[in-house]
């Protein structure tokens, strides 16, 4: 009987032997935990949003025949990577945070063009058995988290190269059934709110790593897993009494390193393994997919721009023309990341499989956008909040028979205007640009999907120089034997572009 | 007979009775002279280009049922839009300038929603007369110039307002066969290298104002039409003898003044005629699609990375991990533009005429990146150049007797680059950033379709603060009673993103 | 017998009879308060300097015939200025946070001449009794606190027109031995720390402001006066048992909100009283020593650089070029501020008192760019660092039994470096741009001083158009008679750069 | 007799027997030619400020005993340089453009304490006769140019490397009486304007180099010398009718490439001769004071500025608060340029020899800002324009019988400014963002006294990283042994700033 909404979503989860640490202690109930419970309601709304904005969020799978979560969803069409964003963009709305459900999507999707490949080649059934796991997910409507970064040890060394062979996930027994993994994946979003990982590679492999070369799936609770729960910036006001000073008391993203030992995965559930040559063709895919999920921090910066909106009417300085002049520019900024992301769902093209696969070059430029452009909207979100943000005494205070009163008088902001409204719109500025979901915000957008420097390496190898070099030689009359050059470039992002590339180039 | 490629677009321009004067006289033959010849080689361009790359330059227009070059089409889908920029691009690739034929296509775009629904509310005659002349000029393959920027003299006084009343144009006589009008229209970009200049008003108008909402279409050559030709940096060097100083010797674009002393338009050829409530409509509608068309200047950006990337080869410094840090960043800010700029094109919506409008808010952002990327990329240009840009000799020192084999010897390049060459590619980047194109693709990103101050005007029309507003209270659990508020939004940006998307899809 | 150095200082706060308010308890002795102690130890380090870099910290004054804490001198010379500012950097370098005493160090100068200006006017008696002041404190080595912002109620109401008289502090009563004052002064810096505070007028005032027009010193535990103590991201983690996950366990800033009720200051102790015309100079020459007192967020900077220097080597990247490439940015954005700081003090001159007045236009510039740079530098600290300083479990799971062993074998940086280490510089860059001093080094930087708005008056105020435009005009050849308009600027700066240099240097 | 003034100078260059080629011609008379006259104004003006603001601009020599222009003087005191950088920036005001005459003042300056030092290590007689140099240039008023930039060939190569020895200028022989030189110093700036060129090498050498490790000084009109003159952006409009469509038909700045053929070089004017070890102490100081050299756009800044401000004003748009606040943001860069600048000469020290030395990575960090600030100024000044800047008619069509009239009526500004008033001020704009003056403003600021990246290296070498990681370990509880480490910083910054202080200052 399939999840049918978030309430139902949140009870799946309990009565889980899932082994979590949390301050050294091993938690009881994740679901009843004040500083988890936030993030297992972000995951929550991915559910009702399908209920309530189905044709955003929701859509008709070819595989299981059915009406499924977009988010369980294989893209059959440009226009279902532009809904992704869409809904998004509309759950960072909802949430102000980290929804966490992006991760599985975008590993679905990749891996069902790769798995396609490499059976085509190896006649392997990998595709077959994903489309099987598929049906059930989709049939049950669970949650999939997919486990990519591992630990890597000493980063000049390749996986099989490491004192510790366990810095890579990796193969460590096999038998009939299947094999054990050993290794450990570091800040797996929303992992422990998962019913399912999705273990993958996380970078080319070569020969000598096969036995890295493992994709498989495994229950969230699989014996042999342990979850150490990463600490955010002002995790424990959750735990505090009231709802104030945690800025955003609802929502929040969830961030856990996983410690697989000798977990088992069976046959029916691995989807590579051992195919070392299609660990590149993966991270590649799923890393285009998942850097334009980045447009979810537009739904962020939407709540952020109408925090700072809010605090400046609370303020009186509305209208103020600098004020003004903020607001379209964080607008501006934030506008930009959308187009961007859209833009390369739009470009997308139909893999051999079937499924749509995105433009990469532009899904680079987005992420690369969100590396930048949060840290600009928050800078400004502060400047409008002023400094009251981050000097306002707690709610405690506010609540005080002495200090209430006090406070009460001499913090309020413009006439009709009451303290408390404005507190708490300060505290999620607060929230956003400093406290727990000022991590989603502006360090996941920064490191997740990968850092800047690995977005720049990406854009590099398809700015297709060679092309551009002719382009302004022929403009300025140069004269060379050329045209062997230009045929050596490596991508194909202007052919995607303009189409009848091929025949065009051919002179 | 249509004129069918650019060399009878360049003969089908000789021999008219047009009055340019240049530098205080009169220009015998536009065609032949050496300083206006490089913009009539651009909008050549646009017709080769139709028969080269059809699929994305060509159309089958619904209107005359035929296949016509682009520029004249009336968009019927989102991807209609969408070719349009890609057609933009490359031309910008091919000419490294500004070809000069997008004013008349987004204004034949914006005019046909606005005349349709002018008819509707006044039973004017209006959509059946453009049809019309979009017919013939279809038939004929004609360039049509649009011709809006009055030189609006105080800027605080309405047209009607002014002392002198020429400040905007307007109709000065009428009779049964049609109206004359006087004024003038500043930096008219291709004006002379048309065939038909289509008059519209600049602004918002008022009742008072009715004599100044006039559209209609004139031939470039009518009598008492007068242009004067603009100065761009550098201009005379497509004057002097040889072709290396000029940097592009062959492209360059073309901005005059069009001055009107009682010129006639017959009655079938005018699409607006006192209907001031509809000037506004169609302002916004021109520059939503035009600020888009901008998109152009990636492919200019694309020539200027590529010289770039040819100099630095030159220089024997292409694996610099700086220079090919600062031309990832390049192609980064150059892509940005383009992705906000088709992403705007694909979430275009159907207007009652049945063409399609693409979205205003991201049209905004895209031209308000173009006010400011390709100034950075200038500057990196520049910066990979060295200095040599601006100190190289003349062409004729390059090929003096004394001087030019000193020079070969003291200004090669690294072993197997000509000095030649060198010279060449700094000369375009010369072109390009303080030079005759520099106009094009700095200044004229600047003010064209709009300064930066429009764009920011009409992003904070659409930023729909309140609804941002109540995402934020939402999240931070403020009460108030505000959902009427959230009704007042004088934009549907959101909705057009989330909420008619399913409608706006289906083709 | 004075204060001699941290140590005693911290002694001398325990005992007073102040009230704090802290999460709605009155906090028994602040010295012992975990959350509080941080900020105690910032302001020790200001003595504790002084002992070391006698040079730089301390000097010697003339009112006092003895050598003294440089945050009690009034400045003698621009290089005073210039040691001020050089102790800031050292101050920010040894704290990693804002140490809260140049606040009074500006009050005290900017009173020195503003008193002296008051007295030549009014024969009023200020400025003897401040140099009382100041010779007591000086011989006692006490810290000074001075407030400042009042809460301000509707921004577009004076002081004397808000419905609540409390809005700004003000003169409720007077009688033979002095006035007694009431209002409240929000986000103080290190007030509890203090040992005097000198209040303030906040804004220039009008005749029927007199009664605001008071400034004043009081004991910090003076009868009527109720501190409310300021929240900061993760303040808490002060509190929590070990010292990994504060980042910086040592030092904190401090903000509290004063509350005064009927507070009683004698005649003796009167600087200001109802000389409303001179509020506004006191405010300018305040914030303009101010503004450039921020360089100190240069000796955080440093910190910030060295971390990220520290973890690109503890994760085996310190030589990758665009690491090496961001710590370049980030020392190249740090110095700037440095420079324009310093520039400011250099250009002092000396005022009718005899002390000497930093410059203001590059004051402004100064704390202008400390409102920009300061988050870039944050910025690409966080680049550097990895998403791991998000997502890390607590010291106590370090600490744990079952998890410790696992996180020491995942999380281990390149050879010979510790997990512990490693973790310990991610949590300083987390406590320096999201977390507790992230408070002083990103939003006091924005804040603190005036906000980047009172920034930009003051520079529109100083730049002198009428002076650059006749530049303009002579080398353009435009001819106008406007050898007036030049007359009515109302700024000297330029005067002061290229015309009065002379007299300025003479010493 | 010395120069006294502009016009003498102008004077003192007629009738040279200096070869410069022009448009493959030799040009008769520099003086008389339109093209070249204008950068020989700017060189005059630095006599005439001399004369109209001594304090300033001029200083009395210690060398000589007397009072001599500043760009003759050897720096006595850091406040010496501080008015080199005051001057600068009222030489920028006063004309537009470069003004030629810092490479020589930054040359002289540098080799002072260069000859001292060999000097002492070597027991040669170079300061000495440098000494004797001085005095006979500040005797006769001379201007001084400094060649320094060779053409340098394959960059992989060291001079004595390169298949052509030309590459960089070396001894080709050498007899009693002196040596005689052969090569080509690129891009120049003021050769032709000079009297006196002093030859210095370009980088560090080594042995093998010895010959090219050559320091001396030759007239401008030595037998073997020729020049070749670099094209600049517009230059032929000075060559026009008129004075409007120049911009600034009065001031221009010179490159030009000088070709040595065998130039001897008399004993007694040899500064260097086979000291290579010396060749790099003299270049970094020499770009030590010339980056900091650049605080001379500060006053070009305030040209720009100013106009911005005066098309604003003609505009009718001068107080729209985006206008307003553009102009504040031009004035902020162009201010934090100037605060870099003098900071870095306020924080001089004493060399060996006697003279000051100003702060190398302040100097960096100035002209850092310098390669980026100018361009976004800039582009600040043509928003503030309007496109009407590049699309004007000439100036005959304003002064043209028929076009006068109807551009007079069109273009007028706001009431009461003349059309050509306003035009004049585009120009203008032109001319510095586009034109003639942008290869100063721009281009020559990237790349004049050292491309960004030589920045870049140059900060990176002072930046102190182990100080700034001693720095963070401390405060995040990092034990490790690491004292030793941080004694190995190759710079002394921090020494400089908080060590020494006191010392430097004592005067």
């Amino acid at each position: 009987m399939p999840i049918k909404n978030g309430a139902e979503y949140v009870e799946s989860l309990r009565g889980r032997k899932v082994k979590v640490y949390l301050f050294n202690e091993l938690v009881k109930e994740p679901v009843d935990h004040p500083m988890i419970r936030p993030s297992i309601n972000a995951v929550a709304a991915t559910y009702d949003i399908a209920n309530e904005e189905p044709e955003m969020a929701a859509a008709k799978s070819s595989i299981s025949g059915h009406n499924v979560n977009r988010f369980l969803h294989i893209a059959e069409s440009a226009d279902d990577l532009v809904n992704q964003n869409k809904m998004q963009r509309r759950l960072g709305q909802l949430t102000g945070t980290c929804f966490q459900r992006c991760v599985g999507m975008d590993a679905l999707n990749s891996l069902y063009s790769t798995t396609f490949e490499i059976d085509q080649k190896y006649k392997t059934p990998y595709h077959r058995r994903l489309i099987d796991f598929i049906k059930m997910i989709q049939r049950e409507n669970f949650v999939i988290g997919g486990a990519m970064t591992d630990t890597k040890g000493d980063r000049s060394l390749s996986p099989s190269q490491q004192p510790d062979p366990d810095m890579f996930l990796h193969i460590v027994k096999r038998d009939k059934k299947g094999v054990y993994v050993t290794g450990a994946k570091a800040h797996q979003t929303g992992c422990i709110n998962s019913h399912w990982i999705i273990v993958m590679p996380t970078m080319r492999l070569k020969a000598e790593d096969k036995d890295y070369a493992i994709v498989g799936a495994v229950p969230v609770d699989a014996p042999g897993i342990t979850y150490i729960y990463g600490r955010q910036s002002c995790d424990t006001r959750s735990m505090e009494e009231g709802d104030m000073d945690a800025g955003n008391s609802k929502f929040a993203g969830q961030e856990a390193m996983i410690v697989f030992e000798d977990v088992f995965i069976p046959n029916e559930l691995i989807f590579m393994d051992g195919e070392y040559d299609y660990a590149a063709m993966l991270v590649e895919r799923f890393t285009c997919y998942h850097r334009r999920s980045y447009v979810c921090k537009t739904g962020l910066g939407d709540v952020l721009i109408g925090a700072a909106a809010a605090i400046a009417d609370y303020n009186g300085v509305a209208s103020a023309s600098h004020i003004r002049d903020k607001l379209v520019e964080m607008t501006h900024l934030n506008e930009t990341i959308f187009g961007t992301g859209i833009a390369s769902s739009y470009q997308a093209h139909k893999t051999a499989s079937g499924n749509w696969q995105n433009d990469d070059m532009l899904a680079n430029v987005c992420k690369h956008n969100v590396t930048r452009f949060p840290y600009e909207i928050g800078r400004l979100a502060q400047d409008i909040a002023g400094g009251l943000m981050v000097t306002m005494p707690s709610e405690k205070d506010f609540r005080g028979k002495v200090t209430g009163p006090i406070l009460e008088k001499y913090l309020k902001g413009r006439k009709g205007v009451s303290t408390e409204n404005r507190v708490r719109i300060l505290r999620l500025i607060e929230n956003m640009t400093l406290g727990r979901n000022a991590v989603g915000y502006l360090t996941e957008s920064m490191h997740g999907a990968g850092s800047p420097q690995a977005q720049r390496i990406q854009i590099a190898r398809q700015m297709q120089l060679e092309y551009k070099k002719k382009l302004a030689k022929d403009l300025a009359n140069v004269k060379e034997g050329e045209a062997a050059e230009t045929a050596q470039e490596s991508t194909e992002y202007f052919d995607k572009i303009f189409g009848a590339g091929k025949k065009k180039k051919a002179k």
